[in-house]
Parts: C-alpha cells; structure tokens; sequence
C-alpha cells in the first residue's frame, strides 16, 4: 500500500538493525485517514470471505482493528495480555513470546466473544515472528473457530512470520513487505 | 446517550457493589456502531473548540478515541502505561494510581506528539475515581497545552472524578452518567 510505504519512509525511524518505529502513524500517534485506507484494503482482500469478527491483540492492534470493523461491518474483539480483575475466569488463554520486550505473557480472550461459528479475521500491526498472530490463531483454535485469514500492517520478509502462517495455510495480506533494512532505510518487496 | 444507556443495561455485568463490567461492547469486545455514535456525540459538544488533538491511554481508550477522530479529523494519541523498548527516552511522564488493580502505574507520552500549541480534546472510557484523566491533563500540562475537555463513555457519579475536574475548570462530557446501582441495576442521572 504506497500510503504506508511512504508514511514508513517519511516518518518511520530505524533503531539498531532492524527495529522499525512506527510511533508517529501507528504506534503512540494514530493517523486516522491513513488507517482508514489500511481498513479498505484489507476489506477489499477479504471481503468475499464472510467475516463475522475481526480479532486483534493490545495494544496497538485496537486501532486497525476497529477501523477496519467499520467496513466489514462485523464485531472487533481484542485480545487482552496478562491478568485483569475486570476479566472473567471463562477465557480462552494462549502463552505469547515477544521478542521485543523479551518475555513470555498470557493472551486471553473470554470465551463469550469468539465462538464455533465464527469466521474469523485477524489483524495486527506488525508480523515478524508471528508469535502473537499464532497465539490469536490458537485462541480461534480452542474456540473452534475459522481463521479465515491474517491482515498485517507491516511484515518482516526476513523474519519467519509469513513462513509459520504459510505452514498452517492460512492466507496473509501484508500491506507493507520490508525484505531488509539497508542505510538505515526499509527496502520494501512487492 | 440512549444507544449506550441501553447496552449498558442489556449487556453490562455489575460485579460487586460498585464495577460495571462492559467488555461485550467497550472494552473487550467493541461494537463499531456505538463506538460511531459515541464518536459523533463528541464531536456535537466539542465541534467549535478548535481540537487539534485527541489524547487517550491505552488499551479501552483507543477504540473511543480513534473512531471520535475520523469526526474531528485530527491525529489521536495514546499515552502508554509502563516502559517499552519501542518509546523514546523523550516523553512526558506521570504517575496513575489504578483503584481497580491497586497500583500505580507510569503513563508516558513522546514529547514529538503534544505541543504548546495543541487544543487537546482527552477521551476514555469510565471516569470514576479520575486518576487517568489527572494524568493525562498533568501530561498536557507538562507540554504547556491546552486541555479542551474531557469527554467519557461512562462516568460514575458518585465517585470523585467529576468533582477534581470541575476543580480545574475543565468541561466535562460524559455520555452515560450512572449515580448508583440498585439491585444489580445502574440508575442513570441525567
């Protein structure tokens, strides 16, 4: 998606090899047209797939996701990390390792919102690993659920993310694919 | 607002004498529809104060403060709770006292995305003690901007939240103000 892309290179900024931040669209500063134009394409890849809820995880996939809901027109459900005392004992929990922060938390999600019949879209902002979206994955999994597919903001060709999800034969809709950061700028793949 | 009202007492769980849990459509799962309501509301009371931004806190914040943003057709952003690997050293930083996990917590904006100039329009989801909402004006503050308003899903007004607003002078929108609960029932005040 070249609004992304060109977001990514205006305003993204690299730290050490290949930390990309995002905080001035995505990430801490929310950019609502931007988003908005992320919703649309991920509905026009999936609209045929009768969704009836999209999932996504805190914190900052809650924007994406409830933009997007605007077009699909279908409930958002956020997964939620570690403990609540506002969040019933009746969950669905999947244990999720990110490397960024370097430790292992828990992904729960009440049984009572994703459910046997649903087709489910899961959304993100970033795919690299793929260790969040394979928590949300096993979550639908425990609900027996469909997941009718992955949409990432921005993928990490390098990393083995896509791999993973291809594995499982999941269909994945990245709109912005970085193969590689070179001269402290993403190089994008088509 | 009667759209909220009515989910509310169709859908929210009271819990204990006084915690009214919303996640079937506010804070775990999220109805887009409500949420645009919501957002339109907003955006009636606080259309003429020249917002040129929305600063919420993550996670519940997001969803209310990101769809009220396609209305003002301003940037949003979310202040962060704890360290994170991916947040400047460069922020603005305050201490919240949660009642409902009995603990404080940091809250931390990048200075990059308030300014002096900014007419900042503060959304979240309940107002009941306050605390996130001291936070988030103590963070305006910090950046010398202007605090334009508060608006809030659910205020609970028996609890002093309000009351320490009002103190500062700051108007306060709230779209479902509930003075008690009565037999497992919230009583709205209008």
């Amino acid at each position: 998606m070249e609004l992304l892309k060109s977001k990514i290179l205006t305003e993204g900024i690299i730290k050490g090899d290949d930390i990309l931040k995002v905080d001035a669209f995505l990430n801490h500063q929310l950019d609502y047209e931007l988003l908005n134009e992320m919703g649309k394409s991920f509905y026009e890849t999936f609209k045929d797939q009768n969704i009836t809820k999209i999932l996504t995880i805190e914190a900052s996939g809650i924007a994406i996701a409830i933009i997007a809901a605007q077009y699909f027109k279908v409930p958002t459900v956020f997964a939620k990390k570690m403990e609540s005392k506002n969040l019933d004992g009746d969950t669905y929990n999947t244990e999720v390792f990110s490397f960024t922060k370097a430790k292992n938390y828990t992904v729960k999600v009440s049984k009572k919102f994703i459910h046997k019949d649903d087709r489910v879209l899961i959304l993100d902002d970033f795919l690299a690993m793929g260790r969040a979206a394979l928590g949300l994955i096993d979550i639908c999994n425990q609900a027996e659920a469909s997941v009718v597919g992955v949409g990432i903001a921005i993928e990490k060709t390098f990393q083995e993310g896509a791999g993973l999800l291809m594995e499982k034969g999941i269909p994945l809709k990245s709109l912005a694919r970085i193969s590689r950061f070179e001269n402290g700028k993403p190089v994008f793949e088509d």
